[in-house]
Protein backbone atom coordinates (compact mmCIF):
# COMPACT_ATOMS: atom_id res chain seq x y z
CA UNK A 1 0.00 0.00 0.00
CA UNK A 2 1.17 3.15 -0.79
CA UNK A 3 -0.34 6.16 1.07
CA UNK A 4 -0.79 9.70 -1.24
CA UNK A 5 -1.60 13.19 0.36
CA UNK A 6 -2.63 15.68 -2.12
CA UNK A 7 -2.94 19.50 -1.14
CA UNK A 8 -3.89 22.35 -3.67
CA UNK A 9 -0.88 25.33 -3.17
CA UNK A 10 -2.68 27.41 -5.30
CA UNK A 11 -6.05 26.62 -7.00
CA UNK A 12 -8.59 24.32 -6.18
CA UNK A 13 -9.70 21.81 -7.79
CA UNK A 14 -12.91 20.18 -8.60
CA UNK A 15 -14.68 17.75 -6.49
CA UNK A 16 -15.89 15.83 -9.91
CA UNK A 17 -12.08 15.25 -11.13
CA UNK A 18 -10.98 14.32 -7.82
CA UNK A 19 -13.19 11.65 -7.76
CA UNK A 20 -12.62 10.39 -11.02
CA UNK A 21 -8.86 10.18 -10.18
CA UNK A 22 -10.06 8.65 -6.70
CA UNK A 23 -12.08 6.10 -9.20
CA UNK A 24 -8.90 5.24 -11.17
CA UNK A 25 -7.29 3.79 -7.69
CA UNK A 26 -10.35 2.26 -6.60
CA UNK A 27 -9.84 -1.35 -5.23
CA UNK A 28 -5.75 -1.09 -5.62
CA UNK A 29 -2.73 -1.04 -3.12
CA UNK A 30 -2.30 2.94 -3.76
CA UNK A 31 -4.47 5.14 -1.43
CA UNK A 32 -5.34 8.66 -2.65
CA UNK A 33 -6.60 11.40 0.61
CA UNK A 34 -7.37 14.47 -0.57
CA UNK A 35 -6.51 17.33 2.03
CA UNK A 36 -10.33 19.19 2.39
CA UNK A 37 -8.39 22.25 1.31
CA UNK A 38 -7.95 21.59 -2.52
CA UNK A 39 -12.12 21.91 -2.25
CA UNK A 40 -11.38 25.29 -0.26
CA UNK A 41 -11.97 28.55 -2.29
CA UNK A 42 -10.85 32.74 -1.25
CA UNK A 43 -11.02 34.50 -4.03
CA UNK A 44 -7.96 33.02 -6.71
CA UNK A 45 -6.97 30.37 -3.91
CA UNK A 46 -7.92 27.23 -2.55
CA UNK A 47 -8.38 29.10 0.63
CA UNK A 48 -6.75 31.50 2.48
CA UNK A 49 -2.27 31.12 2.76
CA UNK A 50 -3.11 30.49 6.05
CA UNK A 51 -5.28 27.35 4.65
CA UNK A 52 -3.17 26.29 1.91
CA UNK A 53 0.18 26.37 4.33
CA UNK A 54 -1.10 24.51 7.26
CA UNK A 55 -2.59 22.13 4.00
CA UNK A 56 0.70 21.44 2.55
CA UNK A 57 2.20 21.05 6.16
CA UNK A 58 -0.05 18.60 7.52
CA UNK A 59 0.06 16.80 4.17
CA UNK A 60 4.14 16.80 4.21
CA UNK A 61 4.68 16.17 7.75
CA UNK A 62 2.55 13.25 8.53
CA UNK A 63 4.43 10.03 8.64
CA UNK A 64 1.62 8.45 7.53
CA UNK A 65 1.73 8.99 4.15
CA UNK A 66 4.48 8.40 1.67
CA UNK A 67 4.35 10.73 -1.02
CA UNK A 68 2.51 14.43 -1.79
CA UNK A 69 0.95 15.00 -4.56
CA UNK A 70 -0.02 18.28 -5.83
CA UNK A 71 -3.75 18.33 -7.12
CA UNK A 72 -3.60 21.58 -9.13
CA UNK A 73 -1.13 24.60 -10.32
CA UNK A 74 -3.40 27.90 -11.02
CA UNK A 75 -1.28 30.89 -8.79
CA UNK A 76 0.13 30.77 -5.01
CA UNK A 77 2.24 28.10 -4.18
CA UNK A 78 5.24 31.51 -3.83
CA UNK A 79 2.93 33.19 -1.28
CA UNK A 80 3.37 30.18 0.65
CA UNK A 81 6.66 28.15 0.02
CA UNK A 82 8.83 31.13 2.16
CA UNK A 83 6.89 30.00 5.52
CA UNK A 84 6.79 26.70 4.93
CA UNK A 85 10.12 25.39 4.08
CA UNK A 86 11.36 25.78 8.00
CA UNK A 87 8.58 23.77 9.07
CA UNK A 88 8.59 20.36 7.23
CA UNK A 89 10.04 17.89 9.84
CA UNK A 90 11.58 14.53 9.53
CA UNK A 91 8.75 12.96 7.83
CA UNK A 92 8.52 15.24 5.02
CA UNK A 93 12.32 14.21 4.10
CA UNK A 94 11.27 10.59 3.73
CA UNK A 95 8.83 11.48 0.62
CA UNK A 96 8.08 12.15 -2.37
CA UNK A 97 7.06 15.21 -4.34
CA UNK A 98 5.48 15.56 -7.76
CA UNK A 99 3.69 18.40 -9.15
CA UNK A 100 4.19 21.55 -12.08
CA UNK A 101 2.99 24.48 -13.20
CA UNK A 102 2.71 26.91 -10.16
CA UNK A 103 3.71 24.15 -7.88
CA UNK A 104 7.10 24.44 -8.64
CA UNK A 105 7.90 27.23 -6.21
CA UNK A 106 7.85 24.23 -3.71
CA UNK A 107 9.16 21.44 -5.74
CA UNK A 108 12.27 24.01 -6.44
CA UNK A 109 12.69 25.15 -2.80
CA UNK A 110 12.37 21.52 -1.72
CA UNK A 111 15.31 20.63 -3.99
CA UNK A 112 17.11 23.33 -2.89
CA UNK A 113 16.85 22.32 0.69
CA UNK A 114 17.55 18.42 0.00
CA UNK A 115 13.97 17.87 1.25
CA UNK A 116 12.48 14.51 -0.44
CA UNK A 117 12.71 13.21 -4.13
CA UNK A 118 10.93 15.57 -6.19
CA UNK A 119 9.74 15.30 -9.83
CA UNK A 120 7.80 17.47 -11.97
CA UNK A 121 4.82 15.67 -13.41
CA UNK A 122 1.19 15.55 -13.91
CA UNK A 123 -1.24 16.79 -11.45
CA UNK A 124 -4.52 15.22 -10.13
CA UNK A 125 -6.76 18.34 -12.04
CA UNK A 126 -4.75 16.81 -15.36
CA UNK A 127 -7.61 14.15 -15.43
CA UNK A 128 -9.94 16.75 -17.11
CA UNK A 129 -7.73 16.64 -20.61
CA UNK A 130 -8.26 13.68 -22.97
CA UNK A 131 -5.70 11.33 -22.52
CA UNK A 132 -5.75 12.47 -18.65
CA UNK A 133 -6.37 9.02 -17.08
CA UNK A 134 -2.28 8.24 -18.69
CA UNK A 135 -1.17 11.61 -17.04
CA UNK A 136 -2.22 10.85 -14.09
CA UNK A 137 -1.35 7.19 -14.18
CA UNK A 138 2.38 8.47 -14.76
CA UNK A 139 2.75 10.42 -11.54
CA UNK A 140 1.29 8.25 -9.44
CA UNK A 141 3.13 5.22 -10.71
CA UNK A 142 6.49 7.81 -10.17
CA UNK A 143 4.74 8.67 -6.77
CA UNK A 144 4.83 4.79 -6.01
CA UNK A 145 8.23 4.46 -6.67
CA UNK A 146 8.56 3.48 -10.32
CA UNK A 147 10.20 4.95 -13.56
CA UNK A 148 7.55 4.12 -16.08
CA UNK A 149 6.28 7.64 -17.11
CA UNK A 150 9.62 9.74 -16.99
CA UNK A 151 10.61 11.78 -19.86
CA UNK A 152 12.77 9.59 -22.54
CA UNK A 153 15.87 12.28 -22.22
CA UNK A 154 15.92 12.04 -18.47
CA UNK A 155 19.94 10.07 -18.23
CA UNK A 156 22.78 10.08 -15.96
CA UNK A 157 23.22 13.63 -15.50
CA UNK A 158 20.85 15.79 -12.99
CA UNK A 159 17.58 17.78 -14.89
CA UNK A 160 15.36 19.50 -13.53
CA UNK A 161 12.04 21.07 -15.27
CA UNK A 162 9.62 23.81 -14.88
CA UNK A 163 7.46 25.83 -16.35
CA UNK A 164 9.03 29.13 -17.78
CA UNK A 165 7.35 31.68 -16.09
CA UNK A 166 7.50 29.94 -12.77
CA UNK A 167 11.25 29.09 -13.16
CA UNK A 168 11.49 33.06 -14.05
CA UNK A 169 10.05 34.22 -11.36
CA UNK A 170 12.52 31.68 -8.94
CA UNK A 171 15.40 33.04 -10.59
CA UNK A 172 17.43 34.86 -7.85
CA UNK A 173 15.40 34.32 -5.18
CA UNK A 174 16.08 32.53 -2.20
CA UNK A 175 14.19 29.62 -3.42
CA UNK A 176 15.95 28.98 -6.54
CA UNK A 177 18.56 25.91 -6.20
CA UNK A 178 21.66 25.48 -8.13
CA UNK A 179 21.20 24.44 -11.16
CA UNK A 180 25.01 24.20 -12.06
CA UNK A 181 25.80 21.18 -14.44
CA UNK A 182 22.15 20.14 -14.56
CA UNK A 183 19.98 19.82 -17.52
CA UNK A 184 16.97 22.28 -17.41
CA UNK A 185 13.88 21.22 -18.67
CA UNK A 186 11.17 24.44 -19.69
CA UNK A 187 7.60 24.63 -20.54
CA UNK A 188 4.92 27.43 -20.99
CA UNK A 189 1.39 27.77 -21.64
CA UNK A 190 -0.80 31.20 -22.56
CA UNK A 191 1.89 33.43 -23.19
CA UNK A 192 2.53 35.66 -26.22
CA UNK A 193 5.56 34.73 -27.93
CA UNK A 194 7.26 38.04 -27.13
CA UNK A 195 6.59 37.38 -23.44
CA UNK A 196 8.08 33.73 -23.88
CA UNK A 197 11.25 35.82 -25.31
CA UNK A 198 11.53 38.02 -22.59
CA UNK A 199 11.32 35.03 -20.11
CA UNK A 200 14.18 33.54 -22.17
CA UNK A 201 16.11 36.19 -21.92
CA UNK A 202 15.85 36.66 -18.27
CA UNK A 203 16.25 32.83 -17.46
CA UNK A 204 19.69 31.90 -19.62
CA UNK A 205 20.79 35.54 -18.22
CA UNK A 206 20.59 33.02 -14.51
CA UNK A 207 21.15 29.77 -15.59
CA UNK A 208 24.98 30.15 -16.60
CA UNK A 209 26.94 27.01 -16.19
CA UNK A 210 23.76 24.61 -16.50
CA UNK A 211 24.63 21.61 -18.52
CA UNK A 212 21.82 22.59 -21.55
CA UNK A 213 18.32 23.66 -21.88
CA UNK A 214 15.64 21.59 -23.16
CA UNK A 215 12.50 22.94 -24.86
CA UNK A 216 9.31 21.52 -23.56
CA UNK A 217 5.85 22.57 -25.15
CA UNK A 218 4.71 26.28 -25.50
CA UNK A 219 0.99 26.16 -25.47
CA UNK A 220 -2.47 27.58 -26.03
CA UNK A 221 -0.24 30.47 -27.39
CA UNK A 222 -2.74 33.82 -27.88
CA UNK A 223 -3.02 35.74 -31.27
CA UNK A 224 -1.39 38.74 -30.91
CA UNK A 225 -1.71 42.08 -33.06
CA UNK A 226 1.37 41.06 -35.34
CA UNK A 227 2.96 37.95 -35.55
CA UNK A 228 6.10 37.38 -33.73
CA UNK A 229 8.84 36.67 -36.15
CA UNK A 230 10.99 33.60 -34.70
CA UNK A 231 9.29 30.23 -33.56
CA UNK A 232 9.88 29.10 -30.51
CA UNK A 233 12.62 27.01 -31.26
CA UNK A 234 14.20 29.79 -32.84
CA UNK A 235 13.98 31.46 -29.53
CA UNK A 236 15.32 29.18 -27.45
CA UNK A 237 18.10 28.89 -29.47
CA UNK A 238 19.01 32.53 -29.67
CA UNK A 239 19.08 33.02 -25.74
CA UNK A 240 20.89 29.70 -25.08
CA UNK A 241 23.70 31.27 -27.69
CA UNK A 242 23.90 34.64 -26.19
CA UNK A 243 24.25 33.15 -22.78
CA UNK A 244 26.74 30.26 -24.38
CA UNK A 245 24.01 27.60 -22.86
CA UNK A 246 24.58 24.46 -24.70
CA UNK A 247 21.07 24.15 -26.33
CA UNK A 248 19.89 20.34 -26.40
CA UNK A 249 16.79 19.81 -28.42
CA UNK A 250 12.88 19.23 -27.28
CA UNK A 251 11.98 17.91 -24.12
CA UNK A 252 8.30 15.97 -23.56
CA UNK A 253 6.89 18.15 -20.88
CA UNK A 254 4.49 20.77 -21.11
CA UNK A 255 0.96 21.77 -19.90
CA UNK A 256 -1.16 18.86 -21.71
CA UNK A 257 -2.45 14.70 -21.01
CA UNK A 258 1.39 13.81 -22.66
CA UNK A 259 3.38 15.97 -20.17
CA UNK A 260 6.05 12.93 -18.56
CA UNK A 261 7.99 13.05 -15.65
CA UNK A 262 10.97 14.60 -14.69
CA UNK A 263 12.75 13.83 -11.34
CA UNK A 264 14.78 16.22 -10.17
CA UNK A 265 18.70 15.41 -9.50
CA UNK A 266 21.13 12.99 -10.55
CA UNK A 267 19.86 9.29 -12.29
CA UNK A 268 16.79 10.91 -12.39
CA UNK A 269 15.34 9.64 -9.38
CA UNK A 270 14.97 6.33 -11.03
CA UNK A 271 16.48 4.45 -8.64
CA UNK A 272 13.84 1.83 -8.72
CA UNK A 273 14.30 1.10 -12.53
CA UNK B 1 18.25 75.36 -29.84
CA UNK B 2 17.78 71.69 -28.32
CA UNK B 3 18.51 68.60 -30.63
CA UNK B 4 16.70 65.37 -29.84
CA UNK B 5 16.90 62.07 -31.85
CA UNK B 6 14.33 59.86 -31.92
CA UNK B 7 14.46 56.16 -32.46
CA UNK B 8 12.09 52.94 -31.80
CA UNK B 9 14.08 49.79 -29.88
CA UNK B 10 11.23 47.54 -29.49
CA UNK B 11 7.76 48.86 -31.43
CA UNK B 12 7.44 51.09 -34.44
CA UNK B 13 5.80 54.61 -34.12
CA UNK B 14 3.19 55.34 -36.75
CA UNK B 15 4.11 58.36 -39.20
CA UNK B 16 0.58 60.18 -38.17
CA UNK B 17 2.07 59.66 -34.50
CA UNK B 18 5.25 61.18 -35.20
CA UNK B 19 3.75 64.30 -37.40
CA UNK B 20 1.42 65.10 -34.85
CA UNK B 21 4.69 64.80 -32.82
CA UNK B 22 6.54 67.22 -34.93
CA UNK B 23 3.78 69.67 -35.02
CA UNK B 24 3.95 70.33 -31.39
CA UNK B 25 7.36 71.61 -32.20
CA UNK B 26 7.40 73.49 -35.23
CA UNK B 27 9.31 76.94 -35.56
CA UNK B 28 10.44 76.15 -31.91
CA UNK B 29 13.94 75.77 -30.67
CA UNK B 30 13.30 72.44 -30.22
CA UNK B 31 14.64 70.04 -33.36
CA UNK B 32 13.10 66.41 -33.26
CA UNK B 33 14.63 64.24 -35.65
CA UNK B 34 12.76 60.95 -35.76
CA UNK B 35 15.20 58.16 -37.35
CA UNK B 36 13.59 55.96 -40.70
CA UNK B 37 14.08 53.08 -38.19
CA UNK B 38 10.97 54.40 -36.13
CA UNK B 39 8.85 53.47 -38.97
CA UNK B 40 10.70 49.86 -40.22
CA UNK B 41 8.36 46.84 -39.57
CA UNK B 42 9.71 42.84 -39.18
CA UNK B 43 7.34 41.05 -37.84
CA UNK B 44 6.63 42.08 -34.02
CA UNK B 45 9.17 44.99 -34.34
CA UNK B 46 10.24 47.94 -35.76
CA UNK B 47 13.11 46.68 -37.59
CA UNK B 48 15.44 43.88 -36.96
CA UNK B 49 17.42 43.56 -34.03
CA UNK B 50 20.77 45.15 -36.14
CA UNK B 51 18.37 47.83 -37.74
CA UNK B 52 17.02 48.99 -34.17
CA UNK B 53 20.71 48.21 -32.97
CA UNK B 54 21.93 50.46 -35.53
CA UNK B 55 19.39 53.17 -35.04
CA UNK B 56 20.27 53.49 -31.35
CA UNK B 57 23.69 53.70 -31.55
CA UNK B 58 23.41 56.23 -34.68
CA UNK B 59 21.64 58.33 -32.32
CA UNK B 60 23.16 58.27 -29.34
CA UNK B 61 26.83 58.57 -31.11
CA UNK B 62 25.65 61.15 -33.10
CA UNK B 63 27.36 64.45 -31.15
CA UNK B 64 25.21 66.79 -33.09
CA UNK B 65 22.28 66.04 -30.95
CA UNK B 66 21.61 66.64 -27.32
CA UNK B 67 19.37 63.86 -26.21
CA UNK B 68 17.82 60.44 -27.25
CA UNK B 69 14.10 60.00 -27.00
CA UNK B 70 12.71 56.71 -27.33
CA UNK B 71 9.78 56.87 -29.63
CA UNK B 72 7.76 53.82 -28.57
CA UNK B 73 7.79 50.44 -26.21
CA UNK B 74 6.28 47.11 -27.04
CA UNK B 75 9.14 44.76 -26.94
CA UNK B 76 12.22 44.28 -27.58
CA UNK B 77 15.24 46.98 -26.39
CA UNK B 78 16.21 43.92 -24.52
CA UNK B 79 17.30 42.17 -27.77
CA UNK B 80 19.70 44.81 -28.65
CA UNK B 81 21.18 46.36 -25.16
CA UNK B 82 23.49 43.67 -24.40
CA UNK B 83 25.05 44.55 -28.35
CA UNK B 84 24.73 48.19 -27.93
CA UNK B 85 26.32 49.39 -24.36
CA UNK B 86 29.58 48.51 -25.71
CA UNK B 87 29.38 50.33 -28.52
CA UNK B 88 28.55 53.66 -26.70
CA UNK B 89 31.10 56.25 -27.25
CA UNK B 90 32.14 59.81 -26.17
CA UNK B 91 29.16 61.66 -27.66
CA UNK B 92 26.72 59.25 -25.62
CA UNK B 93 27.80 59.92 -22.01
CA UNK B 94 26.58 63.99 -22.80
CA UNK B 95 23.37 62.98 -23.65
CA UNK B 96 19.80 62.92 -21.88
CA UNK B 97 18.09 60.03 -22.56
CA UNK B 98 13.73 59.32 -22.03
CA UNK B 99 11.71 56.44 -22.18
CA UNK B 100 9.61 54.05 -20.34
CA UNK B 101 7.96 50.39 -20.76
CA UNK B 102 10.21 48.31 -22.45
CA UNK B 103 12.71 50.44 -23.17
CA UNK B 104 13.45 50.39 -19.14
CA UNK B 105 15.91 47.65 -20.49
CA UNK B 106 17.96 50.54 -21.99
CA UNK B 107 17.62 53.22 -19.33
CA UNK B 108 18.79 50.71 -17.05
CA UNK B 109 21.92 49.60 -18.81
CA UNK B 110 22.31 53.17 -19.12
CA UNK B 111 22.18 54.17 -15.59
CA UNK B 112 24.53 50.81 -14.74
CA UNK B 113 27.02 52.32 -16.64
CA UNK B 114 27.15 55.68 -15.74
CA UNK B 115 25.68 56.55 -19.34
CA UNK B 116 24.56 60.23 -19.60
CA UNK B 117 21.52 61.59 -17.99
CA UNK B 118 18.69 58.87 -17.84
CA UNK B 119 14.91 59.31 -17.30
CA UNK B 120 11.44 57.49 -17.53
CA UNK B 121 9.04 59.39 -19.09
CA UNK B 122 6.59 60.14 -21.49
CA UNK B 123 7.05 58.99 -25.11
CA UNK B 124 6.35 60.84 -28.71
CA UNK B 125 3.87 57.44 -28.89
CA UNK B 126 1.69 58.95 -25.99
CA UNK B 127 0.74 61.48 -27.95
CA UNK B 128 -2.20 59.38 -29.05
CA UNK B 129 -3.56 59.50 -25.60
CA UNK B 130 -6.24 61.96 -24.39
CA UNK B 131 -3.91 64.51 -23.10
CA UNK B 132 -0.96 63.33 -24.84
CA UNK B 133 -0.13 66.52 -25.61
CA UNK B 134 0.92 67.19 -22.08
CA UNK B 135 2.71 64.05 -21.84
CA UNK B 136 4.87 64.84 -24.46
CA UNK B 137 5.80 68.33 -23.53
CA UNK B 138 7.13 66.84 -19.74
CA UNK B 139 9.56 64.86 -21.79
CA UNK B 140 10.84 67.25 -23.88
CA UNK B 141 11.15 69.82 -21.62
CA UNK B 142 13.24 67.23 -19.31
CA UNK B 143 15.31 66.49 -22.18
CA UNK B 144 15.92 69.94 -22.79
CA UNK B 145 16.70 70.40 -19.42
CA UNK B 146 13.90 71.64 -17.14
CA UNK B 147 12.24 69.88 -14.81
CA UNK B 148 8.29 70.79 -15.14
CA UNK B 149 6.98 67.46 -15.51
CA UNK B 150 8.96 65.76 -12.84
CA UNK B 151 7.30 63.17 -10.57
CA UNK B 152 5.71 65.05 -7.04
CA UNK B 153 7.85 62.79 -4.99
CA UNK B 154 10.86 62.71 -6.19
CA UNK B 155 13.40 64.68 -3.67
CA UNK B 156 17.00 64.24 -2.69
CA UNK B 157 17.63 60.62 -2.75
CA UNK B 158 18.07 58.67 -5.77
CA UNK B 159 15.45 57.17 -7.33
CA UNK B 160 14.46 54.93 -10.39
CA UNK B 161 10.73 53.98 -11.92
CA UNK B 162 10.24 50.96 -13.86
CA UNK B 163 7.47 49.33 -15.50
CA UNK B 164 7.23 46.09 -13.01
CA UNK B 165 7.72 43.83 -15.31
CA UNK B 166 10.30 44.91 -17.43
CA UNK B 167 11.97 45.55 -13.74
CA UNK B 168 11.36 41.54 -12.74
CA UNK B 169 13.25 40.50 -16.48
CA UNK B 170 15.94 42.84 -15.55
CA UNK B 171 16.63 41.49 -11.88
CA UNK B 172 19.49 39.66 -11.61
CA UNK B 173 21.10 40.16 -15.13
CA UNK B 174 23.76 42.47 -15.92
CA UNK B 175 22.12 45.39 -17.20
CA UNK B 176 20.25 45.82 -13.92
CA UNK B 177 21.91 48.69 -11.80
CA UNK B 178 22.50 48.71 -7.95
CA UNK B 179 19.54 50.00 -6.48
CA UNK B 180 20.81 50.34 -3.40
CA UNK B 181 19.17 53.12 -1.82
CA UNK B 182 16.85 54.26 -4.24
CA UNK B 183 13.18 54.87 -3.65
CA UNK B 184 12.45 52.72 -7.01
CA UNK B 185 8.72 52.94 -8.74
CA UNK B 186 6.81 50.67 -10.72
CA UNK B 187 3.78 50.82 -12.96
CA UNK B 188 1.84 47.92 -14.94
CA UNK B 189 -0.24 47.52 -17.82
CA UNK B 190 -2.69 44.95 -19.25
CA UNK B 191 -1.12 42.06 -16.30
CA UNK B 192 -3.84 40.25 -14.79
CA UNK B 193 -3.21 40.95 -10.90
CA UNK B 194 -2.27 37.36 -9.99
CA UNK B 195 0.91 38.19 -12.73
CA UNK B 196 1.47 41.58 -10.68
CA UNK B 197 1.37 39.60 -7.28
CA UNK B 198 3.75 37.01 -8.71
CA UNK B 199 6.00 40.10 -10.11
CA UNK B 200 6.25 41.58 -6.94
CA UNK B 201 7.47 38.37 -5.31
CA UNK B 202 10.28 37.96 -7.64
CA UNK B 203 11.44 41.68 -7.66
CA UNK B 204 11.18 42.43 -3.74
CA UNK B 205 13.28 39.39 -3.29
CA UNK B 206 15.90 41.28 -5.53
CA UNK B 207 15.35 44.61 -4.07
CA UNK B 208 16.02 44.59 -0.52
CA UNK B 209 18.34 47.39 0.71
CA UNK B 210 16.28 49.79 -1.57
CA UNK B 211 15.26 52.56 0.50
CA UNK B 212 11.56 51.99 -0.43
CA UNK B 213 8.81 51.51 -3.05
CA UNK B 214 6.72 53.49 -4.57
CA UNK B 215 3.47 52.22 -6.45
CA UNK B 216 2.25 53.38 -9.48
CA UNK B 217 -0.45 52.73 -11.66
CA UNK B 218 -1.51 49.22 -12.86
CA UNK B 219 -3.43 50.05 -15.64
CA UNK B 220 -5.89 48.02 -17.88
CA UNK B 221 -5.90 44.44 -15.62
CA UNK B 222 -8.00 42.02 -17.89
CA UNK B 223 -11.15 40.39 -16.18
CA UNK B 224 -10.28 37.42 -14.85
CA UNK B 225 -12.60 33.84 -14.21
CA UNK B 226 -12.33 35.04 -10.73
CA UNK B 227 -11.86 37.91 -8.32
CA UNK B 228 -8.13 38.13 -7.36
CA UNK B 229 -9.07 39.32 -3.90
CA UNK B 230 -6.60 42.00 -3.09
CA UNK B 231 -5.63 45.24 -4.70
CA UNK B 232 -2.84 46.57 -6.29
CA UNK B 233 -1.60 48.03 -3.28
CA UNK B 234 -2.04 45.24 -0.79
CA UNK B 235 -0.32 43.51 -3.05
CA UNK B 236 2.33 45.94 -3.26
CA UNK B 237 2.34 46.02 1.10
CA UNK B 238 2.46 42.29 1.08
CA UNK B 239 5.21 41.56 -0.77
CA UNK B 240 7.04 44.95 0.52
CA UNK B 241 6.85 43.45 4.25
CA UNK B 242 7.92 40.23 3.62
CA UNK B 243 10.91 41.73 2.19
CA UNK B 244 11.82 44.12 5.03
CA UNK B 245 11.08 47.01 2.19
CA UNK B 246 9.38 50.19 3.28
CA UNK B 247 6.29 50.90 1.34
CA UNK B 248 5.91 54.51 0.67
CA UNK B 249 2.65 55.09 -1.13
CA UNK B 250 1.66 55.78 -4.19
CA UNK B 251 3.71 57.41 -7.63
CA UNK B 252 2.40 58.93 -10.54
CA UNK B 253 3.63 57.46 -13.00
CA UNK B 254 1.70 54.77 -15.03
CA UNK B 255 0.80 53.93 -18.96
CA UNK B 256 -1.25 57.05 -19.65
CA UNK B 257 -0.96 60.33 -20.12
CA UNK B 258 -0.68 61.68 -16.38
CA UNK B 259 2.81 59.81 -16.47
CA UNK B 260 5.31 61.80 -14.69
CA UNK B 261 9.19 62.16 -15.87
CA UNK B 262 11.29 60.25 -12.77
CA UNK B 263 14.81 61.38 -13.60
CA UNK B 264 17.28 58.74 -12.47
CA UNK B 265 19.75 58.91 -9.67
CA UNK B 266 20.63 61.29 -6.83
CA UNK B 267 18.80 64.51 -6.83
CA UNK B 268 16.32 63.77 -9.23
CA UNK B 269 19.03 65.09 -12.42
CA UNK B 270 16.64 68.51 -11.12
CA UNK B 271 20.24 70.22 -11.18
CA UNK B 272 18.99 73.02 -13.78
CA UNK B 273 15.71 73.53 -11.81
Amino acid sequence: MTRIALCAPGKRITRERADAVLDLYAGTDVELVFHKQCFARRGHFAGEDADRLAAFLECANDPDFDAVWFASGGYGANRIVGDAMPRLGEAARAKRYCGYSDTGFLLAALYREGIGTVAHGPMATDIRRDGGDAAVRRSVDWLCGGSEGVEETVGEGPVVAFNLMTLAMLCGTQFMPDLTGHVVMVEEVAEHLYAVDRLFFHVTQHLRGIAGLRLGRINDVPENDRPFGFSEEQIARHWCTKAGIPYLGFADIGHDAANKVVPFGVAGGRATA
